[in-house]
């Protein structure tokens, strides 16, 4: 009766493998969106957590608490005034639909609008994540180069062009558009303008994505694209992983009723937890406005430490700019580096890092680039982790010649 | 640049229609799963919050916490013992995945082993959601009828045979062995045991779903079908919406490794929400053992009232068991009534209730029964609420002939 089973012959096609056991976090963590621990504001969430749940703990006793389906009305209450003043929009609590996490968003509008050999545009160098989904979905997702202001609507026209005349519609353009991932990038209105002009023109929608639109170092950012269009064609996610804490998964989609109706018939989980909604709602209405330029100036000190780490240990071999936002650095190392590698030869040696070719479609141009995320390690392990990335790069490939001002030849 | 926007052409195939509009609970609330708000421990919650933030609330800034991707460690912990006294099952912490709600578990354990035009055997009464998926997967679902101890086996035997020599492999026997949803019945040991005998003779997985199995009055249950089968060839899903409040979206798997594996590879959501995770295993650690109890005489007394009021409002005209546990009530009415324009005209005036059909694959049989949850109204509540469907029946289908020992005619 306890013989083994053999699960195999009914695996439905396509599983991925296995996933592998996890073995803790590495000593220098340069991976995923982690955040500063020092900066989660414990004191307050304990604050929030006790206030709420005196309030109105009993309301746990039903699915969607008393909100219905869109998530916590406090909460979505907070966000229509938070991303009025923030991004420009002008929607109503019942244009917000909380999801878990900005991922649940993501499957959401690729499940409401993506079919298997469906096409997308998508910015050449990109979240891993969203590249991930669309590789599992079997759709074909077009990269779009950057440059100093993110999407080049030069080549966008040109492939929304060229797809038209093979009678190809692309389902969306997903862009970052304000502190792009991985290259830091942010749009200007006039681009913004243009970018909904050309999506317009071609019936295509716009989804927008702003996880990290929050951490701006000087605080200051153009429009959304969602508030410049009035919300017509675009569909903007957010995220509270990047401004408060990364394992509250709490995100939530703006659409328009009409489309958000369609997103919400989708959404078929029984609600997003209650609790993190609760907490963060009571939280964000007395202190987000006062928290995120305190974790934002945290934040933009350690790129900083990053920045000089890099250029102490790597010299010229480092290529990478000075992002205005965010939690990631986006490096170009010698031709000759396979980030593939490093990264494998690195985690042996206790740092992780993302390889380029995970966050770009463009894999041979990303060979040699790689993404660091500064937010979650201390200044000193930052400082060291680099130290260590550059003994093994210099192993494995031969770069850089000279660090910290010492001749390693 | 601000036209309205066409999303109608981009949408992929087979979108469910748009959602309407919530518009707050019914006053007579008898559907879904919600509980007694009375009994969500409130301050005992709050006590948690602060205990487990004090003492950790910096590892919310990091995915995962400092537990990996199958979640907050301590919870598995106390899971692990939990199942092992409860349950039998004898299983590590890494045998278990913590999910968004045993629905993630559902959406899980479909996508590992489902394709379009495959066949799963199901409990021919049985939770309206699970339907709701296999439908929208395009899944053959085979309902095999049920009596007082649960899936009748001399039927699944037959099915299970006509299905190879049709060539059919089912992937899974999707059961609620322990306080069945709706009926309530709980399967003998004995039974269980040949199930599994059957279900491995034809190399098809059992698919055990244990939601409701705190809340059992006398406390006491036969043994799991994992632990009875050592795991080989089962897996085991489990909630925390019933028997602590389900607003918190905590539900988990239970698995070998093999199969666990292959699950956590399939969930892509980057964790399930850390705070309710960490609150309720502080929560669990101390309380849950004294909790349940507690919860299950409620749930008892609420379900006798329900009875009571029953009997009292549609006389003869309905007919219901005892159940040992659980939340719900599956009623048949005389055969003239169809449910599912009994529950449109219940709503209209206040009551909202499942009809039968929804909870059933046998259709037709399922015409003029429903299911009642009396979990979350009060007492009165349940008798005014019985009492204004008994008349909102008499009105649409002429029954019950007398109520309340009055002559309605």
């Amino acid at each position: 009766m306890t013989a083994p089973f053999d699960l195999a012959p009914l695996l439905a096609p396509g599983t991925p493998a296995p996933a592998v056991k996890w073995n803790g976090f590495p000593k220098y963590n340069f991976i995923g969106g982690h955040n500063d621990a020092k900066h989660v504001p414990v004191e307050a969430l304990i604050e929030a957590a006790t206030t709420v749940l005196k309030r109105e703990g009993a309301t746990l006793a039903t699915y969607g608490l008393n909100s219905g389906p869109l998530g916590y009305r406090p909460l979505r209450e907070f966000l229509a005034g938070k991303l009025k003043g923030h991004a420009g929009i002008a929607c109503s609590p019942d244009e917000i639909l909380i999801t878990s996490g900005s991922m649940q968003g993501l499957d959401l509008i690729n499940s409401l609008l993506l079919a298997k050999g469906d096409t997308v545009l998508i910015e050449q160098e990109t979240y891993g994540g969203a590249l991930t989904k669309l590789t599992r979905l079997g759709v074909n997702a077009v990269g779009i180069p950057l440059d100093a202001e993110g999407l080049r609507l030069d080549v966008l026209k040109q492939k929304l062009e060229e797809l038209k005349q093979k009678g190809v519609k692309p389902k969306y353009i997903y862009t970052i558009p304000t502190v792009q991932n991985p290259t830091g990038a942010i749009m200007g209105e006039a681009r913004r303008k243009e970018l909904i002009k050309l999506a317009a023109e071609h019936g295509v929608v716009i989804f927008e994505d702003e996880c990290y639109s929050d951490l701006v170092w000087n605080g200051k950012r153009p429009k959304s694209l969602y508030s410049l269009a009035n919300g017509e064609g675009v569909i903007h996610i957010g995220s509270f992983s990047k401004s408060i804490a990364p394992a509250l998964r709490v995100g939530y989609i703006v659409a328009k009723w009409e489309v958000l109706s369609r997103i919400l018939a989708l959404k078929q989980d029984a609600g997003s937890g209650a609790l993190e909604q609760m907490v963060l709602a009571e939280f964000c209405a007395k202190h987000f406005a006062d928290h995120v330029p305190k974790l934002s100036k945290a934040l933009h000190a350690k790129l900083q430490t990053l920045r000089e780490a890099l250029a102490e240990q790597f010299g010229t071999s480092a290529e990478f700019g000075d992002p205005p936002g965010g939690i990631y650095l986006w490096i170009k190392l010698p031709d000759t580096v396979d980030t593939v590698k490093l990264a494998q030869a690195a985690l042996a040696a206790g740092v992780s890092l993302n390889p380029g070719p995970e966050w770009s479609t463009a894999k041979d141009d990303a060979r040699c680039r790689l993404r660091l995320c500064f937010a979650n390690p201390e200044p000193e392990t930052i400082r060291k982790g680099v130290e260590v990335l550059a003994e093994v790069c210099r192993r494995e490939f031969g770069v850089p010649l000279r660090s910290a001002n010492v001749d390693k030849k």
